[in-house]
Formats: C-alpha cells, structure tokens, sequence
C-alpha cells in the first residue's frame, strides 16, 4: 500500500489526496477540511488524517498545491511572475512539518504585475495540461469559481486574465432576488444558449439582463430551469465577450470538471471554435508528478 | 393629531408611515416589517402597530405602495401595462381591513411586456415626482438595489429598464471573495471614478474588473476603502454603459436617497451630464397625496 508519493489538491473549501505509484493512482481520499475551515496548526493533523494508513517506512514525499500555500495557508509560498514556466522544482516550498513520515512542498501560485492578476493551483493544472500536450502553443482556459484564461507559448504563461464568473452563479442563483426563480436544477440547453447569445451580443447589459430574468419569472412564466439555465448561459456569454482576444482564431483546451468544460465548449462552438477538454484532476496530478519527478531525480 | 391620511411605503425590508395634514409630514415611524418577514396575516397588525396613536374618529384613508401590493403582500394589486400614467386613482386597490378606524388603498405596480420589466412602488415615486416638476418630459433614474431608468413623455412612462447594479454590490461587497478585501466603509472619491471609468470603458469587462480588485489586494496594496469605493464605481459605470440609450443627450433627474444619487450624479457628470436630484421620499409622499387628493375629491 506504501506509495511512492502523495499528490494533495488542497483549496479553499476541499482538501483532496492520492496515494501514487509508478502505475498511477493507487488510493485516493477527500474531506471538507478546505483552507478557510483550518487555523495554521490545523493544517498538519487534517492531512495526516487522510493519509495515515498510507504512512511506513522513510519519508514518504507529499507535494501540494492550492490555497494550502496563500498567506492564510499552511506555509505561504510567495508567487512566482509571470511570463515564466508555470512549475519549477526548484522554486517549491519546503514546508516543515513535524511528522517525520512524510515531506512537504508546496506549488507557488503564479503573479501578473500588469493587470494585477493571481492563480494558486491553476498553475499545477497548467503545468499537467503541458505535460498532457508537450509542445502546445496557444490558450487554456480553466473555467469555475474564479475562470481563468492562459496564453502559453515556448512552455511558459506569458499572460492570463480571471473572470469572477462562477463566483458571481452561486451568489446570483443562491443569494439574490433572483434565486426566488431558480428553485430547479435541471437544465435547460435552449435557455442556456439564449443566455450566451445575449451575453455576448449585448454584455454591458448584464445587470439588466439579470433583472430580466426576475421579471420575465413574474410576468411571462419564465420556467425555474430555464430561468437558472440562462443564468449560466448570460455570465458565461459576458466572459467570452471579454475574453475574445484570448479565444478568437486561436487554440483553445479545456481544463476543468466535465460538466463547467461542457458549458464552455458548448458556448465556444455556437462561436464556431471547436475545444479539446483535458479533466483537472488528471492535470492537477501530472502537475504535481512533475514536481514529483523532479524532486526524486535531484535527490538521485 | 389625528391626520387626514396616513402615507405608507412598504418595501421587502422595511415599513414607513407618515401622518399627513394639510400643511404636509406631521409624524412619521418606521420598522423592519417588510414583506418578507410578514405572513398575510401579519401585515395589518404591523400596520396598526406603527399607527395606532394618530387613530380616531371615522375611518381615516391609508395609501400604501411598494411590495405591500405584491403576490406575496398583503393584496395583490395587479401590475398596469405601460405605456401609461405611472399613478390612476380609479387603479388603485380597495383592501378590506378588519380595523373599521382605517380605510386602505394600495398603488399598484407597473410592467412592461417587452423587454419584460417590473416596478413596484417607483410608479408612486415617478407620478409624485411628475407633481413636483409638472410637464417634465426626459428621463427619471430611480437608483438603488434595482436601479430603474424610465422614459416620460406626455405625462406618461412610455417604457423602463431595470439593473441589478446596487444588489450585487451588496452581494460582492459582503458575500463574495472581494469582502476581504473591503472592510472599511470610508469613501474614496479618486477610487469611485476609475471605477466609473473602466467599468464604462470596458463594461464586457466586469467579471475581470472584479477579480482584478481581489487582485490588487493580494498583490498590489490596494487599500480596502479603494476597493469597495472602486467596486461602486465599476458597477455604476457598466450600468450607465448600458444605460446611454437613456441619459445621452437627454435631460435626466435623479430619484433617490442623497448618497445613492450623489454617486450616480457624479459618475453622469464625468460623462458631461449635469443632473438634477429630487429626493425619493419626497417623491413617494408626492405621490401618495396625489392619490389620496384623488380619492377625497371622488368622495366630495
């Protein structure tokens, strides 16, 4: 069961482990014990308890990423500038822990002076979608929470822009007026494409076209799932107005769940762009085994 | 004490009443018994509670407007379809009560079929603010959680618009990522117009902007009284963005509570456009008399 290394996926709200070998994952465990839940002490104990019966013998290498290495983290990793590679073995944090079975280093997330922009987390994802696809020029882009739009060329993040896309979903569909008339999940793909079209037709429009959606649910039987469905479809449709720079006439991978790339490649191909999808965990993984790699070939 | 009518603006939050005689405000009260707290049942009691001093003798007129009037009010009063007057005193809805010490008249809201658009309560403010500038043909801007940009002609609403604009700044500036970076309340003037700028500038841009102001926090030192001040600012300017149809070269006046209407009157006048202000309580009560006038004159 001993494996060769850890990989740990440890954001805001999830921590995320997986116990590797050379044939890839062997075991692999997840709790809410996210960033925002833990005080720094805290850090150690939920680890280990995801990962305990995985621990024999010398030190076993754990590699991290994610928000477990912001100021609020577990050990800060100060982020890199960009344009540079997206992973350097060298620039990983060492982090002490008190555990003799195990190591720890922590990803530094990457920085953009000029639009000030961060990722932490992303930047492993990169790194992974890079090693899924050596030689890739062109742009990822990493939808969810906080979207993220990268230009890769040589192997290096030359620039990126986020988008509070996902973030501004929930609060819209969970929190506001407008939740009154979304009480349904299921999904609506005609709505949602509406709500692409008139996002990117008109997206200076977006708080009008949010209300819309309200008045529309009391005078015009606008259906729960529709109402939710072009929700989607409006944020969505507003980023790729903005972004259109990022994506028109050029390459374009997907990294993320199978259901946000979906949305995304659904969106992009009504603009006639044709999308690959790379799942982010397989990216976070390849990410993190590169530093893996790296770490136990210096060691060598 | 005992007033000719009492005067009620009773929005989702909050219930305010003034006794009113013929030389205007004699007394007023507020309390949070908006709609949402109240089931049907409650709404009277809440209403008598806050009036049962001024009551004596026959039954004295109560004009209610605002949410009061909603489906989830105490008595619908179905919308009128503009384009019409924002007020008809025969349009008013008779609400039975049980108390025989009042009467009750609730103003019922407006719609617009196309784009599908709602208001309720700002009808009571635009024909009160019509009573103070008869004649006024041009643009009324209602702003606040739903800003509303309404076009009069002829004594008319001859259509509307609304935006979310004021109730995502809540949701952003208390429930998203950004609140951490937005715990102070101090304005910054400087911070508010390059938020005007940018968001006008590049409205298809807001889910950027905003990042970006989590961003410059992380990264870039950007003060947390900038952030918040700056966030307003983007929102207003992607608004107006919107919104131009509207206030370009037209004469536009503003509805609304001095601070919110300070705001809006400062991002238009970056834009070349001197507004004037009238206040939204002045307003509704302008209204309301109007309608109570209406009724007292039918009953002579």
């Amino acid at each position: 069961m001993r494996p060769d290394w850890i990989a740990v996926d440890w954001g805001t709200t999830h921590l995320r482990v997986w116990a590797m070998g050379p044939e890839g994952i062997r075991a692999e465990a997840t709790s809410d014990n996210g960033m925002s839940r833990l005080s720094r002490a805290g850090f150690e104990p939920a680890l280990l308890g995801l990962i305990e019966l995985w621990l024999s013998g010398p030190p076993i290498p754990v590699l991290a990423c994610g928000m477990v290495g912001s100021r609020q983290g577990w050990h800060e990793a100060p982020y890199r500038t960009v344009p540079c590679k997206p992973l350097l073995a060298g620039a990983l944090a060492a982090v002490p822990v008190k555990d003799k079975r195990i190591t720890l280093q922590i990803a530094p997330g990457l920085k953009q002076v000029r639009p000030a922009d961060v990722m932490r987390g992303e930047e492993t994802q990169i790194a992974g979608a890079l090693a899924l696809h050596p030689g890739f020029d062109g742009i990822f882009c990493l939808p969810g929470t906080h979207s993220k739009w990268v230009q890769i060329s040589a192997g290096e993040v030359v620039s990126f822009q986020t988008y509070l896309t996902g973030e501004m979903f929930a609060l819209l569909s969970q929190q506001s007026v407008l939740r009154h008339g979304m009480t349904s999940e299921v999904w609506d793909d005609d709505a949602f494409d509406q709500g692409v079209a008139d996002g990117m037709a008109r997206p200076e429009r977006i708080a009008a076209h949010l209300f819309r959606l309200r008045a529309e649910g009391l005078i015009a039987d606008l259906s729960p799932s529709a109402a939710r469905s072009r929700l989607s479809g409006l944020l969505i449709g507003t980023e790729l107005a903005a972004a259109k720079p990022y994506w028109l006439g050029t390459r374009v991978i997907l990294v993320g769940s199978a259901a946000i790339s979906g949305l995304y490649a659904r969106a992009l191909s009504q603009q006639g762009l044709e999308t690959e999808t790379l799942p982010a965990k397989d990216c976070t993984i390849a990410g993190l085994a590169l530093a893996a790699g790296a770490l136990t070939k210096a060691a060598e």
